[in-house]
């Protein structure tokens, strides 16, 4: 198929369309950013690659690395890992203390705030050298070992995240974080900050369109039943409150963060990231989505 | 594939296993049903059966029923329904009363009660006689005109139905039921109290796994893009409070009933149905998602 | 005291103010009231009567007659009443259904609307003709027979009140409506209905700053334990979501109704009730509330 | 009145009753207490004093502080106090993170965990020595200079308080918080460390009951308008979950502390002071609850 036709069709619709979407502003670092970036790029199981746009620049994925700290956390915990996490989806905001109350401080997913809590202390508990581990553990999904922490943005986490340090110590209240609250918040801010391209990123989850194994060296990632149940995860809960419009509108398996990227991915097929840093009101790329919707309308092809 | 031996492998291993699940209790009518009764039935699109146990007894379909509701009413309305029914997932138990009341009666999708009200209220006021017009609609579907509602499990539901009528009531105050209280509710009650088996139910809900269009006749149910939309709904919002975890262990939209049926689908390839009326803590069939997740580990096919 | 005085005092100082409230439109009947009346009338136990403004004039007392079918109740089950209603503040708008869900059908206390269906189940259930009995019961109270319910008020609650009916369906199904619905709902839309003059409103609550006891008669009404605990429930529940609010600021028990009514009491000395139609943000009569503090204030005497 | 005589048919009365509450364990140091240690003390205006038991033992008043901190933040702040904490009933558990969150950031009342933060927050912003000068407000209500805080238990709260470290950066991601999270968290800590005996705690509390004066020593702690207003939160705010039972069965404006104490007053009479370690379901001294009812039903005399 011609994508990079489809490419074009779709920034053309783009842009004769507004963009009102809002550039997230709670932390500075984020701010700063042009809101009129916008970058795509597609990678196939077959090793091609579409792109368009700003697609080799540099942004903050924020909640996008959940997934692939989820990933490595599956790995090391296996089934046990659900007895501390939930699959479903929240049916509220992301960062919701509410049903963390209700449900005793068992996060309903990993790609909730809360639930990311969790998976970086199951991280903290199991690797010798977190921080390292998992950045290493991203560079080797990605080809490419200039992907790092932004240290400026991890700062700005952890100075103004009240909201999050709220949860960690709530759910520390229900001893369901077993390291220091500190350590894990700081692991966690870390994965917030990661710095990756539209082409870094799309090439990273290509492993979960591949049945879990890495195309880029054949190397298995996680067990094909684990990636089916990661896609599964994203699928349902991937989106904040914005889950079923993402699967009505596109039906991917994907994944937003609040700097303007979003990851779906099409078993079998390929991979796919957009940036675009404007957010709608419930804090998915608002361009992001559009371009989404628009391109598995074009290609006639989802999971659905 | 051959689905056959697949079938006799799942239920070896699916007798060994216990049945710890209970029958609903409710409405005395689906309390007397035979609780180890067993039956599944797969179509493929290409015309080939396959059936096990009990599939050619009628049981009621109960909340299955609600997605043939709403593919009618989104033919009715197009994109209009979504101004009064959302698509996310509710992320509370089935009949919670409490999201409805912070969204100002707008449920949160069309498969649990609350959203389901609101179908019906959409077909008293487009159709003429809508319980009719509903039941050939889906006696269409499955090419058999001796599908029909029992008179008996619908007057329980009236009689019994407090919750229910909480909820139009409540929704009602909101503006968001346009005609008689008593006139939809009647209906809902209808179309909770169809009978159908298993192998009726996995033909019905075909036209979902083939882009809209009834293999039966070739005729067009309804658009591609409003089957792949509702089986998005499906897939978020079709088990309760565990689309997660079905999600997570089977991989395929589906939607489940009270009785103890299951219909799932793989679009492109099948669609299938399993009923076994024990049911878990979350009312969904105990065995029947054990099948399924069986089924869809064994034929290593979902949707992810 | 010369309370005439302080009257003229206090209505100088409102009358400089604003009056910013609304008058209620929930129901047609309510808003056609002339937004400007303004009534008020105090009964001292030793039998002075002090007024001002439209003090005899009829109004809606709407949920003031809560009090008084609580009072009632509250002599025909004694304590056993208690395993049927909570005595705690509801912490939520008056009539939210979250709690009732959370708290199983139990209604925090009788003076919200679910608490005063189940209040007014409980006389469906003791008294052989409800309607007249309570209406015979509040004529004694205020020695005056002229008081009725308002049939077109009462048909405008019944054929309006959706939340009020999905409030008794969703208390009926958790089974702490003993009675057909209809029958408790019609008694609740007439008790709603009572309407009365300031001055028969003073006289109706006497009781309740005597100990128990009418002093239009000396007949013993209810002990003088359950005259306290009455008032203890007024204090903490008698102003939907403001209790707090009117006890902070004014310091008596008492209650309002949507109407625009007050009526408060301070034990051991009078009854006093206000009335002025608009509403504010809470539901409680803005000058009723503002009155009703300057009173406390300038007469320095409260429960506190 | 013979307070005495009546003190000792009460804890005849209470003796041959079971105590079947259990004792705060939450943190190790309360666990420790004697569960059967039971004092009572009572302090008339005009300086004549009635104990009983254990009433010159220490204990740690735990939430009961909370007032005497409102007390001096009310007076630094006046009515710009209620901009940053309200004055209704929580109507859920005392520590709730729910509706903090739907009411961002703004505590319920002064007598929950949350709104005792932002009073400390308050005394932190206001008071050069804060943790000295409350600890000498306190000495000087009481008369008594060897009141002080637990350093044991202070760390205990500081070490454990997961869920108030929660509560105090959930408000200050609302901005409710204005200066740094430890310094007022300690200070928090601290205040729920205080230990007195009945006799102190009735002592301190009688300026209360005296419109604001402390009859040790004729001074003015706060105005009659706030001593009322304080009054008010304490009756409808000062029970946790159970502020209604208690205003219902005992009928005077008082608070509770986990620690097993209750302090409760009658305006113009007495300030009395009750303590036995086990706790009801609802957090409140189980003997403390009943000895009070008792008192008020037995001397006939309560604010209703």
């Amino acid at each position: 198929m011609d994508y990079e036709k489809i490419f074009l069709q779709i920034t053309d619709e783009i842009n004769t369309a507004g963009n009102p979407g809002q550039v997230a502003s709670y932390i500075p670092e984020l701010s700063r950013v042009d809101a009129n970036r916008f970058g795509i790029h597609l990678t196939t199981l077959k090793g091609r690659s579409y792109c368009y746009g700003d697609a080799n620049e540099k942004f903050s994925i924020q909640s996008i690395a959940k997934v692939l700290a989820l990933t490595l956390a599956f790995n090391l915990e296996d089934n046990k890992l659900w007895e501390r996490v939930g699959v479903e989806p929240s049916g509220t905001s992301f960062n919701s203390l509410l049903q963390l109350e209700y449900e005793k401080g068992i996060p309903r997913n990993p790609l909730i705030n809360a639930g990311a809590l969790v998976i970086c202390d199951v991280l903290v508990s199991r690797l010798k050298n977190p921080r390292q581990e998992l950045i290493d553990f991203i560079r080797d999904l990605a080809g490419d070992q200039s992907i790092d922490y932004c240290p400026r943005v991890a700062r700005s986490e952890k100075i103004t995240g009240y909201k999050n340090a709220a949860l960690i110590n709530l759910i520390k209240s229900y001893g369901n974080i077993h390291n220091d609250i500190d350590t894990v918040f700081n692991l966690y801010c870390d994965l917030c900050s990661i710095e990756m391209t539209c082409q870094e990123l799309s090439q990273a989850f290509l492993f979960l369109a591949a049945g879990g194994i890495n195309p880029l060296n054949n190397k298995r990632v996680i067990s094909v039943s684990k990636s089916k149940r990661t896609n599964a995860i994203m699928q349902l809960c991937g989106f904040y409150d914005e889950a079923g419009e993402f699967s009505f509108e596109v039906g991917l398996p994907g994944k937003s963060g609040v700097g303007g990227g979003i990851v779906a991915l099409l078993p079998g097929q390929y991979s796919i990231a957009v940036w675009s840093p404007r957010l709608n009101a419930k804090g998915n790329s608002y361009r992001g989505m559009k371009v989404l919707e628009l391109f598995t309308t074009k290609t006639e092809a989802s999971i659905f």
